[in-house]
């Protein structure tokens, strides 16, 4: 039995005393306790696939703060890894992959993995699950095809992943495989998080934003339609939501709301007011602080607050940052937003539920 | 005696048989005589102070493909360096400065260079005008005071320019300082670059696009604002218009179109039409193919060119990439596609300005 449902019911369009908040990579480096769990793991991917100690950093954050949702700890590559690309995190440079998609040859040889190779994902899912007894609910997630071909082609991160783009221009035929294979993969992976418990879902389309508006919508946003008008609507009687992030993507908020999503993920540099223009008051949005503000005094802090709790009134909108917590970020910084968030949110949507009550009731009266 | 008035005339409202075509960084490494140029001046900063030189390099694309204007060989770091700080290009890094913005001491010191320290630059100008020979219009351009504070903060190109971000939500005092040195620097080096012989002013915001839409206002579009109201509004008889570039900006161009410019540069992720709906059509917009298409087929820069003529049918538009375009980009390519963009654009904003005196007639009968 979940106690606190505010970011289900916000999702699905309910009632809520205040709106939900959690934080992008909250389970994470700037934790010392994470840190330590990371260390007796010995790697972040030995981490990720030891469902005891994810369990442990996923209730991390939950300990020190009053968020209203957890995360599945995971990466977004355990996909393509589980497609035989060999992922690997090296010290310092991020995600690497030994056999990156190089030549025609490999990207013809490309299939959707057995998903049994990422049994170690739905098992620490559902360990996850049990862990929290319902204390708040499970967000599952996948990257989106688009930006998992960003890796899987470029084999690491790189700025403006260019070799992605130039076989975008040069070689459509190879991207279109690979994105229909991951397409295919994450409808998989993503459904079978929802069968190991996870109660919604995000789709982290990080690297979308370095499209141009055309290919967004034909390399990004329509496998990511396609996936999320084939994945379970509910499972045990609750329906599964699903959050859309594309960061960068400000500019598409009318195109990404038609999608069939429930919510969508702002980055910090898009107006929440001017977001909620774009895409109308039948969907919720998420975000969006900047990361770095953690960093700055409790001024500038409270001064954010005061007018993301503004904007937000009266809207369906899950407090969050607008892109994942920095490693380095003030314990104490993050605690202190928490509170003064959920502080100045109280009562900010039930009264919009009477503002809606009052204008069907005028509507009425005509 | 200006030859070639298509960008001036399109900036100001006037008609044109097609849309004036340029490229952002088309005096540049992908070109093997601007190596070459380059070598015999010994390093970037020394080609730039190198009058001659410069306007050698400016004339190079001219001579390669049917541009419609020049823009000043230079870099947007002239202004710190002139200011102290000590610019540096080091191989494969990028711009660092011996003295970056990193402590209250350094910051309170700054102060608005002497512009004849900056002499070289306007001595290029003026050579590079005559050189010219009225042949297409000069674009003297600036980096905005925000973007010039991230490098002058951060001392190098860093992703986030983390210090810069903590520094404005810690130290609002400290970058205000900054921020009104840089604004006061930039009105004054456009003022010297306009009387050297500048015919157009292009303010480049390449890291605003990392602001909050609340910090952007504050921090980035208002100090332009205020330059662009300082600006020569005309020189000899002919206005000086402004385009205003903000990368990553796309959600903001409502409040850059209020800025008082006379163009807005795009990005290359937003889709034309849209920013069109946005600003209205009393403006120019610029660009914005994706610098990374040049690297495709000719069928893949077929379809683009196609949609983009197709998008900017009518308006009041130069046509451009949405970024600086890069090295090792194949000139054969580059020529494709100005040949192509011209020709599909022949006679598109003539047949605009039939539209509108069809409608000012129907507003007459009216």
């Amino acid at each position: 039995m979940l106690q606190n449902r505010r970011l289900l019911d916000v999702l699905n369009g309910q009632s809520v005393d205040r709106p939900p908040v959690w934080l992008m990579r909250q389970a994470g480096r700037y934790l010392p306790e994470y840190n330590a769990t990371r260390a007796k793991a010995g790697s972040f991917m030995a981490l990720c696939k030891n469902a005891e100690l994810a369990t442990e950093v996923v209730l991390q954050p939950l300990e020190r703060f009053p968020l209203d949702a957890a995360i599945l700890f995971s990466d977004i590559l355990t996909v393509p890894d589980a497609m035989g690309l060999g992922l690997d995190f090296q010290q310092g440079e991020g995600p690497v992959f030994a056999r990156p998609l190089q030549d025609e040859v490999a990207v013809k040889a490309l299939a959707v993995p057995d998903m049994s190779s990422l049994r170690y994902v739905f098992d620490a899912v559902s360990t996850m699950r049990k862990a929290l007894a319902g204390r708040v609910p499970l967000i599952g997630f996948s990257g989106s095809p688009f930006t998992l071909a960003c890796y899987m082609v470029q084999g690491r991160s790189e700025e403006g992943f260019p070799q992605l783009r130039q076989m975008m221009y040069r070689r459509p035929d190879l991207l279109e495989h690979i994105i229909s294979v991951n397409t295919e993969a994450v409808v998989q992976y993503l459904t079978e998080q929802v069968k190991a418990g996870a109660q919604a879902l995000m789709l982290f389309d990080t690297w979308g934003g370095l499209l141009s508006a055309h290919d967004y919508q034909r390399w990004s946003l329509e496998p990511m339609r396609q996936i999320i008008a084939r994945l379970p609507k509910e499972h045990e009687g609750e329906r599964i939501p699903v959050i859309l992030f594309t960061k960068g993507g400000g500019t598409w908020l009318k195109s990404m709301a038609a999608s069939g999503v429930q919510g969508i993920g702002l980055d910090w540099t898009v107006d929440v007011s001017w977001a909620r223009e774009q895409v109308g008051e039948s969907l919720c949005l998420q975000g969006n602080l900047d990361p770095q503000l953690l960093f700055g005094s409790h001024q500038a802090i409270d001064e954010a607050v005061d007018r993301l709790a503004k904007a937000v009134r009266g809207t369906q909108h899950i407090i969050n940052l607008g892109h994942g917590i920095q490693p380095g970020t003030p314990i104490e910084a993050v605690a202190h937003f928490v509170k003064q968030i959920q502080e100045k949110t109280m009562g900010s949507v039930a009264k919009v539920n009477e503002r809606t009550k009052v204008r069907s009731r005028s509507a009425a009266v005509l």
